[in-house]
């Protein structure tokens, strides 16, 4: 079993790096705002290189950032690793991300303890830019380490974070000292399997009173960015007839977009809205805003897709026209682009075995076997992609859920209590010692 | 005469300072981008003192870093200005405000040019932050001078162009030397009367295809400041009826105040929107949005800023729900902050003949006489704000409208012609000259 204090203290220790808002009275009751490659990032990265080499890990940095830490087995071989990431949504919590990498942390505590030889070596992984909150693509390291993003596209993203940053993800990578010589591909830093420990982020654990959730696989996700293009006019001299008012037809846009997500089960999300030139008495000519659209099945995504793009062309096109809106002569246009496409996502079947086997071995048997909840049955399926949606295409994986309050996350007030972490790093400790001896 | 050359040939040298967008082949094809107390204004405002000076006129400053060149007269007295200001919109044009000044120093030169003496001195007046672009309360430094804002309150007013500027108003002047020791006050620069030439920024005089429009007022308009208060959450993880959307929120409520708005033939507008924490994956729980009313009437202001509120405390209720929306269990909160209110303005009937008798001299008997256009029957009525508004409420005052194309305005592609440039600084230069006589 895991020391639940000292995983606690280590959590909270690491959290003095990036804090955020305020939410609650207590000692930690703080949220989080370590944006990937910040200088609050850099200092939880060069903690997580001190602490896992001196456990007696030998540490690899790759192309991306991507810290892997090795701990050796009695036999050489492929690691069975445990992994999440550090960084955290500018108004993030306490657990998201840095829950997981902190339990892959303790867990090599436990081993160093007890005197436990593993078979094979296991590590810790720390992705970079999981959350897609500064540099706008989730998960995209270990979409890079995967190959299934070109490196080039990720070392030249621009932070949206502030607005107007020039920094690229490679200019950061290079300004905090983490521009790994190792290549970042499966090929360079190969993996037995990969379990991932993370808080639910979601209300079912927490609705069914459940303190385990074995993860079945990830949901399908896109993101756009959509600009719509006016024209600048003055607002008490221009006329609704003679406007192409871009925030307006942009305001229309997303409640469509929310109105056909719901028609199909789905989620439609705008997150980021800018817009030119600013100015109380200037009708906007110019809005861009990004769109997240969710759904478990791939299909129900691009449906949502396709009635997006014909009812926003509709919008621009001024042929919405409903009760009480003023028609207008000039028109705008509208515009594309994919950002991130995360096809949905299943893991691996000896991997949810061991998770569901360490589940049952610390809650009693048949306590998570028999969670009937999710889209597909008997295990969940996660809301939010996760860096595992990337191991998985090249190697065993799967997750470990545990609850948080109120299903609630991306947000300060993000909490889970220490015995659900405990409990999660249990599980995750139990899955790689049961995989390793598979 | 006024000299059309050297007009034009002065206003597009200005122009040189704060140049913005290019939008045609042209020379001078170019918008301006000249925020108040900027650089480029310091620049501007610099040529103006000297050019004046150099004319033989005293220029003071004050409080507000407004600007009064003073060319003597025969006998001292209170003098009669032509005023405007030389601020521009972060995507304005060449004409907004530049053309008054401009017309007014070359009144200056024409006068000087034929050794006309007037029986009082008359002066050329440079408003500070006109636009409300950057400092977001329209004739704010007019508004000082009439004693109708506060010195502290302007002085206070926060830069909000760029986004997260630190600077205030008070900050910028004395930055570009341009916080002058005599009072912001009617009673130290007193006016005899205040004329003003500006472009339309409307359709009505090009499609009537007149040169010249007498201005009889100018309509009411109030500005807000909406504040939504909602709960950020995890785009993916977070079911509809979970959420607090503010960006979903607010989008309802602009589409409802432009629906308000037109059912009482009045005008609304956003022309800011600011969110956070602004990531792709996290809905928004908190969004910040300008609103405009506008309305030749003032009741007609009063009564679409009640409906607007009862809608949007509906709205963020979430008791709105039309077709398709998905409902929620959590809702919004909202908040008002009224920044500005510029009641309706009616012009002094000695000022209105004065310019009548101008543009009559101009164009020939009747010409501007029989325009049946505008509100209020011949005369027009200005969509925009202008500080002859403030000057009106201490001394006589009106205005001189001549056409622009397309009624553009707000925008860089903002035009008119040399010859109607020429029209209204002839019709400046006759209005002033008649009530100096008078
Ligand atoms: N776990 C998590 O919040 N990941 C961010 C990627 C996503 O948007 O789902
Ligand atoms: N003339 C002009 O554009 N003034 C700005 C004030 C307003 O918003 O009407």
């Amino acid at each position: 079993r895991i020391n639940e204090k000292r995983l606690m203290s280590d959590l909270h220790a690491t959290c003095e790096w990036g804090k955020g808002e305020r939410w609650g009275d207590g000692e930690t009751d703080i949220g989080m705002s370590r944006l990937s490659l910040s200088d609050a990032d850099k200092q939880a990265r060069d903690w997580f290189a001190e602490t896992t080499q001196s456990l007696g890990c030998k540490v690899t940095v790759d192309a991306m950032g991507n810290q892997f830490a090795v701990r050796p087995g009695t036999s050489d071989g492929v690691p069975v690793y445990a992994g999440s990431h550090l960084d955290t949504q500018p108004t993030g919590g306490r657990y998201d991300g840095i829950l997981g990498v902190c339990a892959g942390v303790e867990m090599l505590k436990t081993l160093n303890d007890n005197w436990v030889e593993t078979s094979y070596p296991v590590g810790v992984v720390n992705w970079t830019n999981e959350e897609g909150a500064r540099f706008p693509k989730s998960m995209v390291s270990s979409g890079v380490w995967a190959e299934s993003i070109p490196l080039e596209d990720a070392h030249n993203l621009k932070s949206v974070i502030p607005a107007n940053d020039t920094a690229t993800m490679k200019s950061e990578l290079e300004r905090i000292g983490y521009l790994g010589s190792t290549p970042a591909s499966y090929k360079s830093t190969p993996m037995a399997a990969h379990f991932e420990l993370h808080i639910e982020q979601g209300p079912i654990l927490e609705a069914g009173d459940r303190r385990i959730g074995v993860v079945r696989g990830v949901q399908a996700y896109k993101w756009f960015t959509v600009t719509v293009r006016g024209r600048d006019s003055h607002t008490g001299a221009t006329q609704f007839r003679h406007r192409a008012d871009a925030l307006l037809t942009a305001s229309k846009m997303i409640i469509a977009s929310h109105k056909i997500a719901h028609k199909h089960s789905a989620l439609a999300s705008t997150g980021i809205l800018t817009l030119k030139p600013g100015s109380t008495n200037t009708v906007p000519g110019f809005v861009q805003f990004s769109l997240d659209i969710r759904s478990p099945r791939n299909e129900t995504v691009d449906e949502v897709e396709a009635e997006c793009k014909k009812a926003f062309e509709e919008i621009a096109a001024g042929e919405d026209i409903d009760t009480g809106s003023a028609p207008s002569e000039r028109h705008c246009s509208v515009e594309w682009k994919t950002d991130f496409v995360s096809p949905a996502t299943f893991f691996h079947d000896d991997c949810i075995k061991c998770v569901q086997e360490a589940g049952n071995d610390l809650c009693g048997q048949g306590e998570v076997k028999d969670l009937d909840i999710g889209a597909w049955g008997k295990f969940m399926t996660s809301g939010a992609g996760h860096d595992s949606v990337y191991t998985n295409k090249r190697f065993p994986t799967s997750m470990i859920f545990v609850p948080c309050r109120d299903g609630v996350s991306h947000n300060p007030a993000e909490y889970s209590s220490p015995e659900a972490c405990a409990d999660g790093a249990n599980v995750l400790m139990g899955a790689v010692l049961r995989y390793d001896k598979l």
